[in-house]
């Protein structure tokens, strides 16, 4: 069972970074929860609960009607369930574990790493002076991200699941994309074919799939439009699934021939050959030790050294429990990304590739693949796409 | 439109509480949304996303990537999209509008109004000190209860709505119920009806609706199990939809007869008895001005003065975007809760009433309705459960 998995996993990253006790707090989970809580427990909490791991234990506090749910796990050595305060079970537990550092889920360079609220960290701070423990919280960022991003055998199935149906819906729509087709109606055959196969989408529905055709379309976030598909659009689609609550995130680029044509215009094809490229080059730059930035550099610079302009957004992102997650990026070094791509990958990351370009009078070329970081570099997990698909 | 109608109660809020300027400031919404989102924006953002109302304006500072929905939806007066940085748009549009206070979304006492992580916390401390604005920082809890609690024309007909919904499930489950049918079937009964009529569920569909019947069932947050349907049970549901992004939140009582049984068993009368009137004094003294704690005592000294056991939550929580939602709760004095039973009740405010005890040897009673405060007192917006459903 993945909790299981995760709460060991996370009991031996204690133990590797020399962190007493990891503590994620958090109430009325359907409202603002903590992403963390997904490798804690499988169901909406409603008061204040405390999941507390150390290098050897797994404690929780839950309010009492969430007790047996969280007991039911089998994981947690003790819960405790309360009625009116969750602050005397709390304080009682970690004056018995005595900590010297309690991390907890916040950080400003990672936002998966960043689940509690400020008011809530305000609530610790105010009960744990009662016991003179207010001084010990500090940022559980590195755990959260290794816990995250070293993806078990389980995890990594199930993503390779979500990337095979996405792949075989790809295949599907590319039968049915044809000229007058309009963006709407074509994510509408995508989004029923997810429900037919009883999958969720990777991301909010209005935009999974974003589709894209022809020259100013739209762009990246937004919502599929009544532009109707035209011969010589490029059409492009961002796209993704979850199985077993973890996603896949992929774009796949489709050229619609003019009324005649036979080839493929060679302003498209070249568009299309440097994002592969690009792809390609920095897919074989990815290895254990790395940074991030490093391998944003290499696609980036083919782009650029291309005649294009440099795509306005990192290269790549992990994928798991959401489309975007973990805290390593393959990034530029922008203000905005903070820390993020400096962060050297390692084993079990997974993630995304993802350049683009626009060719002038067509249409945006988009391709994103997925890929493992493996102990010696790299491998796909998604078939990439090698040959513009031609309509 | 919802966000046009919430972003103008918003200023006259800030105008009302004479408050300069309110900022949500939240960033990869899927991952850690703002419950404060839902009033400005219909979609998921990104990167470092700054909603600024004031008392006369509204403005927006998004990734360029998710600027054109927002500017769509008409109601910001600028939209400053960026690409590496928030920092400087951000900073700019404040220096400009140089308010005394900024209310930010944080709060101990309201999980709904405790939007902001601690990590985006500091990371508004930071870059605000580079314009001396720090200090500036104040909670937004009072306007964003205010916006959330007095619920507009059209919020009260989408829970209407979704009230109506329920009801008509309660009556098509009350024929399914039967000896040796589990739990487990008849929650799947009432979440295909959900799935037919296009709705959600109005919290996570693995306990929505619970299910319990007889005696020592698993009780409220649990979900539906394998146990049966006897004769002599008293059964249980807790039950909601969403329409348009509302929820609704009820529960009704079942009695299952015995072979030959002609009557309800006077003990299982009493308890429903007892559980409707206290629901009824309750909402007779709901009216603007009261604290939710006097409404509470009303019932729950109903309950305990006829030999029964306090029910171990508050009596009502209001309902909106979530099935828990606003600050102000019909709740004892109990630590966890904080201040919120000492919220004067306001017009436009909808709660639940929602009392629980406990027959021996039969199992649970418990219902849960639903009302408006008006300007004079209260009005039911469910159809209230008078008889024990017999079957």
């Amino acid at each position: 069972m993945l909790i299981r998995e995760k709460v060991e996993q996370a009991k031996k990253l204690l133990d590797k970074f020399d962190v007493d006790c990891w503590l994620t707090f958090t109430r009325e989970t359907q409202i603002n929860g903590d992403p963390a809580l997904s490798f804690l427990v499988e169901a909406d909490l409603t008061w204040h609960s405390s999941f507390v791991i150390t290098k050897k234990e797994a404690h929780a506090v839950v309010g009492e009607y969430d007790r047996l749910t969280v007991e039911e796990l089998g994981v947690y050595d003790s819960v405790t369930g309360f009625v009116k305060s969750f602050k005397e079970p709390l304080l009682n537990l970690m004056k018995k574990l005595n900590p010297k550092q309690i991390a907890v889920n916040y950080s400003e360079g990672s936002e998966i790493c960043d689940g509690i609220t400020y008011g809530m960290f305000l609530t610790l701070q105010r009960v744990f002076a009662e016991i003179g423990f207010e001084n010990r919280l500090v940022s559980a960022e590195r755990i959260v991200s290794a816990l995250r991003e070293r993806k078990s055998a389980t995890e990594i199935d199930n993503i390779r699941q979500a990337i095979k149906h996405t792949e075989e819906i790809f295949d599907l729509v590319s039968k049915f994309i044809l000229p007058g087709r309009t963006e709407k109606e074509i994510s509408l055959f995508m989004k029923e074919e997810v429900v037919k196969r009883n999958l969720e989408f990777a991301w909010e529905p209005k935009v999974c799939p974003a589709v894209f055709t022809g020259p100013e379309n739209a762009g990246a976030h937004y919502a599929p439009t009544e532009r109707k598909v035209e011969g010589g659009h490029i059409l492009n689609m961002d796209f993704g699934v979850k199985v077993n609550g973890y996603c896949s995130d992929m774009q796949r680029t489709f050229y619609i021939a003019k009324e005649g044509e036979t080839e493929i215009p060679i302003v498209v094809q070249k568009g299309f050959d440097v994002i592969v490229e690009a792809i390609d080059k920095a897919k074989s730059g990815i290895k254990p030790g790395i940074q991030g930035v490093e391998i944003d550099k290499i696609a980036r610079d083919i782009i650029t050294q291309n005649g294009y302009a440099e795509y306005p957004f990192g290269l790549g992102h992990q994928v798991g429990i959401f489309s975007h997650d973990g805290t390593a990026l393959l990034g530029p070094a922008w203000e905005k990304y903070g820390g993020k791509p400096f962060r050297p990958l390692e084993p079990g990351m997974i993630f995304t590739i993802e350049p683009r370009l626009t060719v002038e009078g067509h249409g945006v070329v988009s391709i994103e693949e997925m890929v493992l970081v493996t102990e010696e570099g790299c491998e796909w997990l998604s078939k990439p796409q090698k040959n513009l698909i031609h309509i």
